[in-house]
């Protein structure tokens, strides 16, 4: 029976699996971030590389024969996959590896459909429109300064600006505090050359981080979503920026399964009170959207379609089962 | 009769002058940018000696034996000074500067009284009240990524994310022609891996500039409002951004005349028709906006202060009209 091989190279983990060609799990790996934009093109290959090497130790040398399936964000290319191969030689690794976009894994992570749509917001955002299990159109995902609304950098920076311009006079807010503990930043509200002390040390702080990190200040928002009133206005703000980025993808796709990923959308705008989250849900127009953790499911189906097997309910049940159980 | 050296170093300008007490002008100098934070320390130092070096060589000698009243936007310090005065030793110039904040300046170059409000928007935005001839209050100015509401910064941004909106199936803008254009980006729309070409080229060719250069777009943003809704509704946002910053101001100081400098005040929002300038005209309640090109009249008055010399509004007109002549 032939064996595969896929990874999930994620900005926080990369993680490996071997399946079967019925889809049960052989063996799995799991390790730091393998995003070379991110961490960098040999700490992401270390990464991957440590994954893959932890899942076919654990299945035997049976899917080292196999193309390997790799779902990324796209970063690294062909010298990416090369200093990873050359990590696995001494397992008999050779590749080569069959790229495919994160957004379209995790979509496959979600169903075995081959039409829908799927939306991600973790530090960024990104929707995509997924037709005869191909990525028809990417909407979004456009970075920190250019797109990325309802992002987690989206709702960090705004909470930032909300602090400094409470500091500077503007309305109050507890995210000031929030924030201010989070930087270590004393409250000094002493008025020197015309500033409240505490603001050129808050401003230094800010400035300090790579634009990015604001996203570190997003649970935060969450948190006091509800009980304060800016940070219930950005909240309100980034579900509905969710809800026009769906709406978008749905105007290239309109039919077919919603899968959800990235820890803004899962963790932060589905577990928010009914009212907060009408919007997102209205935009869903009678979907259901199912959560998913990562892209690993999706990875692995890619990867018994790419060699020509089909996957049905029951074989996406089998390889989700597996790796859940190998997770777990 | 003493004389006294005064200089402003602006970002796209360093000018110096020599007055005598009554305020005459008996010489200037001009060189590039002498914002150490812009253009680094060496090139500033270099730009601002320069112009002392003119002024001082039109004047003659007599202003050497006093303080050098310095206005800039608060970069370099202390090495700064000694940058520049090391190259002046030659000239006999020995200092030491008294430095003030560009904002004091500016307002001090549009009137002689001492109590009222000034408020800059170029690439950045800030606010300030004046009262009893020093700055009693700063508002805003805290740069692109925390603040700067109504900047150049702030419309240029608005502007590039509206084209990448465009182009990722939002709203048609003719910002979109003239954005690609100013970045030399074919406006190829042929759809691959799920994205219109272009799309690509212009993210990363947006990347490829600091934050503060998006700025650049300001001006295509002001030619099209009222023609275009896109640029139309970004102008109206950022004139409500900047009379909401002259309300701040307005809070810690009600009275006195209001000064504007900065070229996105003066020759972006003061120039718009009546409907789209009447909030900032609104926020001015009765004031009328004194429009000043940059802080060197007010370094001159603010020198003459410093030794005690009184500026009323004849010597304010004389003080003036000087720098005026020599700067035709």
């Amino acid at each position: 029976m032939r064996e595969f091989l896929a990874v999930d190279a994620g900005g926080t983990a990369s993680r490996a699996v071997v399946v079967d060609e019925t889809g049960r799990c052989l063996g799995s790996g799991r390790a730091t971030g393998g995003n070379p934009t991110s961490v960098g093109l040999d700490g992401a290959a270390v990464a991957v590389a440590d994954a893959i090497a932890q899942a076919v130790t654990a299945a035997g040398p049976g899917a080292t024969a196999e193309p390997i399936l790799l779902a990324n964000a796209g970063g690294g290319g062909e010298p990416f996959q090369a200093a990873i191969l050359q990590r696995l030689e001494p397992l008999g690794v050779r590749g080569p590896f069959l790229p495919v976009g994160d957004l379209l894994a995790l979509f496959c992570s979600g169903t075995p459909e081959v039409d829908g749509a799927a939306l991600i917001a973790g530090t960024g955002a990104i929707g995509g429109a997924i037709r005869g299990g191909r990525m028809a159109r990417v909407v979004d995902g456009t970075g920190w300064l250019l797109g990325d609304a309802g992002s987690g950098f989206w709702i960090g920076h705004k909470a930032a600006r909300a602090v400094v311009d409470h500091l500077d006079g503007g309305p109050a807010t507890r995210l000031t505090e929030a924030v201010l503990e989070r930087l270590g930043v004393e409250d000094d509200r002493v008025v020197v050359d015309g500033r409240p002390r505490v603001m050129g040390r808050l401003v230094a702080a800010l400035y300090a981080l790579r634009p990015v990190e604001l996203a570190r200040f997003a649970p935060v928002v969450f948190a006091l979503a509800g009980s304060d009133d800016t940070a219930t206005s950005i909240i309100r703000d980034a579900v509905e920026a969710q809800a026009a980025l769906l709406r978008r993808v749905r105007r290239f796709q309109a039919d077919g399964p919603l899968v959800f990923g990235g820890s803004v959308l899962v963790e932060g705008s589905l577990r928010l009170d009914q009212e907060l989250l009408a919007p997102l849900l209205e935009a869903a127009d009678g979907a259901t959207p199912i959560p998913v953790a990562d892209g690993l499911v999706g990875a692995a189906v890619l990867a018994l379609r790419a060699a020509g097997i089909a996957v049905d309910e029951a074989r996406f049940r089998t390889v989700q089962g597996g790796i859940r159980s190998a997770a777990a």
